[in-house]
């Protein structure tokens, strides 16, 4: 597991021990005027910009962003860094782990979501053909750097996107959380100590399911809890994806309810942290079964997805897909 | 490391112990013709065909093959069957890594070159921006089919491409690879024993030095004696992969000699198996140097590259670019 650097500071000296060739830092379009700080608080050789948002994961930025690897020389003892959210770190991964079989490569995520959640496992990816992380690799970074003052720029909307993964993470694993959460209802956001033990518990249960299941074979699929529905929807209504896993874990609630897993109050207490911490789940989405046929999870008519069984507790079901049409 | 079945014949029981939710085979053009009997002989739901030579090595092609395999539906539990040679191999072995984060592939090498060399070791690959694999990852297929049979239908050139690796395998770890030959002469092509001990005395050699490195990090270097003039001369001059190969032995036991490293004799017995083989070497190509610049064992001004001590016994020295420009 790569080792996690809590401050931004802490960078450079570990640059200094690995003694790349060159440092590539890879940001976006947004990015690189927002976080002029950032970028000059870390030591490198050159600056890459993608796009902004989910176009960068399309496999025509990929070979652009391995023509300017080429360009610049990048060789095995290169590093380069992912400073951005999700989708950056996704393209980034993908791009290093294929060029020269391999250069080594830092995240530095930037959004809550991707502190919480998209910086760790070493998933990789890109859309490809419409679909949603078609094409990719399973690619650790060399280290992941969690720096809490990246938040303080942030948007409501992309706090409430990373909010979406610190409350499955309760919801899954450390109820701890959700406590959190219900006490301190919309001030996490002012308090800098709150939403830093927040985002270090998060870290916490997904490196406990990748450790145990680093190529996702059994257990891992625990995190994928609100995904199977947030996935179906996501790129069907162009929703963030925490807006997607916050709707996919309510309607996921209910349909454990209906198989009789899931206790009702775990769908009572997670609408009063949505209502505590003013989020609205829009209600009207229709969950597509059909875009679920090209999910990794789904052999022939069944899907295998994580249900709740109460707060801290899940299993791993198998349901027939015309059963899981019925609940929804 | 994958295990190796020496018969074409002994897939389909591999296969159905695998369970896979779809089997496809991927072939060139040219060999899906050639090879019908191989075809039938495996049991698969789907063909796809690629491109004859090294047009099948491009960005734009792994693009094709990921669509058409989005299009079949394969899925994590489906397997893909590369049917040919060392380019075959290659762009299914990288294509495969990265759908879906990885479906799994096994190699069917058909040419004698494949046999002996490319399919094994795991390195996957596609030419990018004019330089020789640039982009590809490290990807084991779960299993390497060996059956002679396929090198009856292969041209003395498709042949003499893949001596070029059984005399490195010969020189770099097994010297009795090099008195068969020089006992046999241009006869172990007439002598279907004779060739299938060639090919599993190259492929032990190969395997040594991929079991002791499986990511290159020092030893496996010594597989490339011969690839580091090879590699400058093969897509300059649009030269086979063994051809080159060759071509580069003779010039790296010379610049081995010249630095008092390869005893002359080497290079004496070398010329020898050639000449009874019937292979010629042109003299005539100038090795480019600045295309090595962006081979994958260049750093600063240094290369590093394997040389030759006797038959049988290779070290890795490091040689200054401009030191090594002198002696070619």
């Amino acid at each position: 597991m790569p080792p996690i650097l809590y401050n931004l500071k802490e960078l450079n000296p570990f640059l200094k021990k690995v003694k790349p060739s060159k440092i590539l830092i890879v940001t976006s379009d947004i990015l690189e005027n927002k976080l002029k700080w950032a970028i000059q608080e870390i030591s490198h050789t050159n600056v890459v910009v993608l796009p902004d948002g989910e176009n960068a994961k399309e496999w025509v930025q990929i070979e652009k962003i391995l023509k300017q690897f080429t360009k610049i020389g990048l060789d095995r003892k290169s590093i380069v860094i992912a400073l951005g959210g999700g989708t950056v770190g996704d393209v980034v991964g993908f791009a290093s782990a294929i060029y020269l079989r391999g250069v080594r490569y830092i995240q530095v995520p930037t959004t809550l979501l991707a502190q919480v959640d998209s910086a760790y496992g070493g998933k990789t990816g890109i859309n490809f053909n419409g679909y949603k992380n078609q094409v990719g690799v399973f690619n650790n970074p060399l280290a992941i750097i969690v720096d809490i003052r990246f938040l303080n720029s942030l948007s409501n909307d992309q706090l409430t996107d990373g909010l979406g993964e610190i409350i499955k993470a309760g919801l899954i694993k450390d109820s701890s959380i959700l406590s959190l959460l219900r006490k301190e209802g919309s001030h996490v956001f002012q308090k800098e100590r709150i939403l830093a033990l927040l985002v270090k518990k998060s870290i916490a249960v997904k490196q406990f399911y990748i450790r145990k299941d680093p190529k996702e074979i059994y257990l891992r699929q625990i995190l994928n809890v609100g995904h199977t529905v947030g996935h179906a929807i996501e790129l069907k209504y162009k929703l963030s994806h925490g807006k997607a896993v916050l709707y996919g874990l309510l309607k996921e609630l209910a349909v454990g309810e209906s198989l009789g897993i899931t206790s009702h109050t775990v769908k009572v207490n997670f609408l009063v942290i949505l209502n505590k911490l003013n989020i609205k789940i829009n209600n009207k989405y229709r969950t597509d079964l059909e875009s679920l046929y090209h999910d990794k999870k789904i052999f022939h008519d069944s899907i295998t997805m994580p249900i709740i069984e109460k707060e801290g507790k899940t299993k791993v079901v198998t349901i027939k897909l015309k059963d899981l049409r019925k609940l929804l």
